[in-house]
């Protein structure tokens, strides 16, 4: 079975666009994906487009405006996890045979969501009584800091460490860093969660080209393996549950790693799901980058900077890139062949070889099913 | 790489579900499909979910309600052929070698839409205005008529012929047959089709189970195998076109013989998507089961009645069954599903072989992409 590369990337930056429509947001992604990739647009022989509120048959209508017409397109729901179920449903159809060229597209513009694919807090009683994803969050790091000691100003830090990486991404709206001081003591939005705590409302679309083992030397003398995909569902879990890790989590990046040959302490890069502070140290504790608990004392050590043992968000993640929705996911891949081809610029992790990256998607109460993933790249 | 199976089907009936909400409608469908196949819920590896109004995460939320948590879940959409696409989806993972037993769910409930992915006229001028879905048939039913002569009485037939197809299946609501004298004279809903010619609007729900060659024995003894599976996308066609035919559909068609090496003549059965009357007669050319324009005189020679060259919409088709979009596209796979295990009761296609099921989905003005679907089987 052919193995799977990403030859190409493209990406808007993540901010409000009041004046642009999402499928034109969406369009100029997959553009620079294609252009950067070298293939022609008649190339591609199947898409899918990852979003969670943004209209009927949105992948084919972003590939019209490009002129490619006729392609098997599927667009996909995955809350978060939107546009990591794109890049997964692309990796599947090149390995079943159906294309050598695919492209996966995320997209989401927040700000002008029309209904889609529910509302924020619909049929939800507990969300309608204000249990509200920061609430989540935060009383997922009150557990976590009872638990195993981990203190706020580790959490703060986690949001200084992604901003100064996020301040040297172009694809960033931020251009300042900031101090824990000002992390600490920002407006509180989710006990103890401060605003910059939080991932900020963004705009924005991301696009990958990814190509079979029979084509991918036409391209590039330096294709990125997607050695693993994995996608998980789950129970969302939060306060109450047996535990504050993410269970989904490490079940699916168990996997991942079993199919790439590969151990977390191989990864030099990881781009996870990071909406909060809290969620990026969970998420490295459940990644296996450091036991259950370590994760405050190793943001303290400075291991998940760039230049330590594994550089975490280093495109700023979804702390300070932004996080629309189902951009998201895509963004993670295209972020990481960056990294992997020695691309990234002032934010580069140096001699990167292998990338992670992390999603996770779902509704906001413990009942609720949700969907992680987890995808192993390899330059 | 592997072949794909069909080893179970589940489906409520499609009708007005007032009292039972969509996430019980698609657990009945799934459970039944479950059931039926001999698998555990603990053997099924994979699942896709097509819905396009239904909310987020809902494939994992109806799989919940079985018990069943954990597995890659992708919600997907493409419009009326969102459960079409649920089904490719599936197929194109297993021959990834992701899962060997996966499950397809298609569900709708019309009537408690919450939004979903896009109201139906958002953003659409010609629509706002009135070129809604029956406008633009109903003009493509004119354009047929003037350019080959077709009737309002070989229209009418067909909608005759689906509902004596449809009162034979315990899926349908329907449980009278009608006359041509009551499609032609009953209430015109955009001329020349009357409401006896457009599709009812339904809830309702399918599944399907699908397995890889590897298991496939395990669970029964006549699997059903889904020989090609195409997904295609274009430009929905309609009056003002060039042709009022479905490029779409030829092209995905031609694909599919080709994939499956089976030409339209060996095709016993073929469900389609016809959720007006001129779109059978269109799709049944398209398909290549007679020439442009000779869709009028097979329907007079009873050519896709049950017994005929190829039974059309033996379930009674969307006509007389039901179109819940995202259930259609499921629904049509459990249909050939029976009738080539010959297991269709009273509605049973004599020596049922080969068996095609057609979707397109898309929205209705003329610069809007759409998809279409093509999966073959052979039992």
């Amino acid at each position: 079975m052919s193995a799977v590369y990403v030859i190409g990337a493209g990406m808007t930056q993540f901010k409000p666009h009041p004046d642009t429509e999402v499928h034109e947001l969406a369009r100029q992604a997959a553009w620079d994906a294609i252009s950067s990739s070298g293939v022609s647009p008649d190339d591609i022989e199947l898409a899918y487009a990852g979003h969670a509120y943004q209209g009927q048959c949105f992948g084919q209508k972003v590939l019209l405006k490009i002129g490619i017409v006729g392609l098997p397109v599927v667009n996909c729901e995955n809350a978060c996890a939107s546009g990591a179920s794109a890049v997964w449903g692309v990796f599947n159809a090149i390995k079943a045979g159906q294309a050598d060229i695919g492209i996966a597209i995320g997209a989401e513009k927040l700000a002008s969501a029309k209904g889609g694919f529910t509302p924020l807090v619909a049929d939800d009683l507990e969300s309608s009584l204000g249990r509200v994803m920061p609430a989540v969050f935060g009383m997922m790091a009150r557990k976590h800091m009872e638990r195993y000691g981990t203190t706020l100003e580790q959490l703060a830090k986690i949001a200084v460490k992604n901003r100064r990486n996020g301040v040297r991404n172009p694809y960033s709206p931020w251009r300042d860093e900031i101090t824990l001081e000002q992390v600490l003591t920002s407006p509180v939005i989710a006990e103890p969660l401060t605003r910059l705590s939080c991932c900020p409302v963004s705009d924005g679309a991301s696009a990958v080209i990814l190509a079979s083992e029979k084509v991918v030397r036409r391209y590039t003398s330096k294709p990125v393996e997607i050695r693993s995909a994995v996608l998980a569902s789950g129970i969302r879990n939060g306060v109450g549950m047996a535990d504050d890790h993410s269970e989904m989590t490490i079940r699916a990046a168990r996997r991942a790693y079993e199919q790439a040959g590969i151990g977390p302490n191989d990864v030099d890069l990881c781009e996870l799901h990071d909406p909060f502070t809290i969620a990026e140290l969970v998420h490295c504790e459940d990644l296996g980058f450091c036991a259950a608990g370590d994760g405050g004392r190793y943001v303290d050590e400075g291991r998940f900077d760039i230049g330590g043992d594994v550089a975490v968000s280093p495109s700023g993640g979804l702390l300070a890139r932004g996080h629309p929705l189902g951009a998201t996911g895509v963004a993670q891949i295209a972020e990481i062949f960056w990294q992997l081809r020695g691309e990234a610029g002032e934010r580069q992790v140096p001699n990167a070889r292998v990338g992670l990256a992390h999603t996770v998607g779902g509704g906001v109460t413990q009942i609720e099913a949700g969907a992680t993933s987890v995808h192993i790249l390899v330059a």
